[in-house]
């Protein structure tokens, strides 16, 4: 941990991660699913689509499957898992309005607010895995209030790939240890670490599901360790 | 000429090209060189700095100069004039201010308000030929609510390169013809037209300053021809 107001001087540019730091996806997901499906279990769904995501990025990142974007690869392990939940039966439209829940993610309850307070003082941008299509729309749905829209869609690389982290930087003309990740994921911030960027952990106990909570002790290493992005705010004196 | 109303139900994305459409260029780098080197003649220092902007970006097209943003264009071509204007003293944090001064430009009078209108209805991206640190640097300090900041960086070519045009449609899985380009320039709405997105020209008859005003009368092919964007606004329902 190092002296939160020194850091909200040096830090001029805030990079967040999206799904799980400032969106709420299982929660979202899980309503709709109930909504529209209300036979399945929404909790088990949901968390199943999520653990598709980091093994389709592998195979983007290994040249196993060309440059492929979230969209699609959302819609390949949905695709995937359907038949298990008996859900084989949609057709593409169905699938196509399913797969777009994505871009209606309900942001967490204090994010809007906490990012309106960040934006006096830092610029905003997102650096996710999402693609820019899904964020924007999920950004005009939600009044979230960034002030550019990063994605590994524009330096065609997967976090954590360095190139992403140090693309943030090179945009913003700065040295990367100007910029800060806030990531409710460790092995995102590790990455971000390692290249020199600075690095603010969020506590979202609840992002796999009041069944599943996840543990947020703090771990070495990061120079913030936040509740929520209110108390982010707070830290940096916003 | 295309029924406005019947254009607005299908476009969903509004694509606006920025300088001298959204911002004022010329203005604002004459009240910034006004202010500070009252000696020189900033009208013309505007015209001739802007001047070499087009031929940058066709070098860098051409191959002759590896992917350069914008920020670098303007500097070498703002390092290239200097001596012109009897500022070759300029000091190397002097002129990185002065180039700057792109980030900071204003934006014409009707765009702020306007932009909220069409933004209630539209999905509102840039398409400048502006790098994204520099975009996203005017529009905080001017306040422009885009959606998305989309850049020639994103797609590695300039305007009026297709894959800029298709790029836009390409980022929110739609068809070209529901995009819509905003411009005031005829050679960028006919690249757009080329790939088939929509067109709207707007008049900006003071782009070079009062003393040169520019022809701003209709030319054939663009599905719209406004005043201003609040003229757009107005014609598009919003």
């Amino acid at each position: 941990m190092v002296d939160a107001q020194e850091l909200a001087g040096s830090v001029q540019v805030l990079a967040f991660d999206v799904f799980g730091t400032v969106v709420d996806w299982h929660g979202s997901i899980v309503r709709e699913l109930q909504a529209l499906h209300p036979q399945v279990d929404a909790d088990a769904f949901a968390r199943a689509w999520r653990a598709g995501y980091k093994p389709a990025m592998e195979r983007v990142m290994r040249g196993e499957q060309g440059w492929t974007r979230i969209d699609d690869l959302h819609r390949q392990i949905l695709d995937g898992i359907l038949p298990r939940f008996g859900l084989a039966h949609l057709d593409d439209g169905q699938r196509r309005h399913l797969n777009h829940v994505w871009h209606r993610l309900d942001p967490w309850p204090d994010t809007v607010a906490a990012l309106q307070r960040l934006r006096t003082r830092h610029t905003l941008c997102t650096l996710s895995n999402g693609n820019l299509g899904l964020l924007t729309a999920m950004a005009k749905r939600a009044g979230l209030p960034w002030d550019c829209i990063l994605s590994a869609e524009v330096f065609r690389a997967y976090k954590p790939d360095p190139v992403t982290y140090l693309g943030v930087a090179g945009v913003f003309d700065l040295q990367p240890a100007q910029v800060m990740l806030v990531a409710a994921h460790h092995d995102d911030l590790a990455g971000a670490r390692a290249c020199g960027l600075r690095t603010a952990y969020v506590e979202r106990p609840l992002e796999f599901g009041a069944a599943h909570p996840k543990d947020v002790s703090p771990q070495p290493g990061n120079d913030l360790h936040v509740r929520d992005l209110g108390h982010l705010a707070d830290l940096l004196g916003c």
